[in-house]
């Protein structure tokens, strides 16, 4: 069965995103010391439509977590607009513009109902208000036998990991402090709910932990 | 000048020690997960008095962090005994029993003033009332050319951290969730005063992060 796989960049002290996000400041203040890491990478750069860039120990992470998924499930948060219900008038289109880096169905959990939403590219997003479990079920699915990325945030990936419908987790752990911000690692218990620690990758910008399920 | 080192297992959810500290239960509920990675070594057996033991990609950075010390500084709250004034009729005498592993001056940041402790093996525990950075100036006098080891706790720490007192961190993060306990980092604001990763071993137990000061 197609994998669920989570992805994130989390500061030492435990934070995916700064204090006080906002659309102009979608990662929060200090939040985007979190992905300076990749930033430079070719593996990052090619699928955002930009030539070059580096190659480093880091690069096999970022194409790792590219490759072999068919569908995505993000947070309404992540998706952005603030909460409530849509404005039918000027529905947000997320932080996406016309053409979002997916180029594939994207499913965003969210407690108000709304159409789908077709963009540029191959970029869909569906949106799923009957919980985590309908949305993995639509996302694989849809997937037709790749894996299942989930893109986050922090609040739906809690959801995830505390159910024990992780099969893979990848955090990128940034040695930087935020000081505040959006938790990753809060109301999940005590225990990894199944995940295993299986390798890991360690820079001076970054240390890559990678987790499967047992 | 002597360095003031800091070396501590953290928990991937950020905690030191777990909830519940008790005098049966000194690390927590869950918190003894933190150190099983060192508990097997030979660089951790041998200055407790113990043969035998592993050699694996931690035993440096157990050795590292016990070469070169001339004195310890550590938080009431490691030192043990509740908070409050001192018992001078049943004085509490730590964990630490006859002849503690330290074996050489120990400086303990209290509120409450008390006499020095003597006990066998070299180890002396002075309490320290006027703040963290007389005690640093005593313990840098008492290494005498040596480095002054912060041992902890959270508190302790997070008052070295946030002053720009810290030389050196050796952060070891466990892959484990604690869930609750002790933090080490919050209250330290934003940034890192300072330090920045110059190294780190990545083990599937535990890894280690190394800062050091710029």
């Amino acid at each position: 069965m197609s994998k669920l796989r989570f992805t994130i960049s989390m500061s030492l002290d435990g934070f995916v995103a700064g204090p006080d996000q906002s659309l102009d400041n979608p990662l929060g203040i200090g939040g985007e010391q979190l992905h300076e890491w990749a930033l430079p990478l070719a593996a990052w750069r090619a699928p955002h439509g930009l030539e070059g860039g580096e190659v480093n120990e880091s690069s096999k992470v970022v194409e790792a977590s590219l490759t072999n998924v068919g569908a995505t499930i993000m947070g309404r948060n992540m998706f952005g607009g603030g909460p409530g219900p849509w404005d039918e008038r000027k529905p947000w289109n997320g932080w996406w513009r016309d053409n979002p880096p997916f180029h594939h169905p994207v499913f965003v959990l969210t407690h108000h109902a709304r159409e789908p939403l077709e963009l540029e590219g191959g970029t869909t997003f569906t949106f799923v208000t009957d919980g985590i479990e309908a949305a993995l079920a639509q996302a694989r699915r849809a997937a037709d036998g790749k894996d299942v990325a989930l893109s986050g945030g922090a609040r739906a990936a809690q959801q995830y990991l505390a159910a024990g419908l992780l099969d893979e987790m990848q955090l990128s752990v940034v040695p930087v402090l935020l000081g505040s911000g959006t938790r990753l690692l809060e109301n999940v218990g005590a225990d990894l709910h199944g995940l295993e620690p299986v390798h890991t990758v360690g820079t001076p910008k970054v240390t890559h932990l990678k987790f499967e399920r047992r």
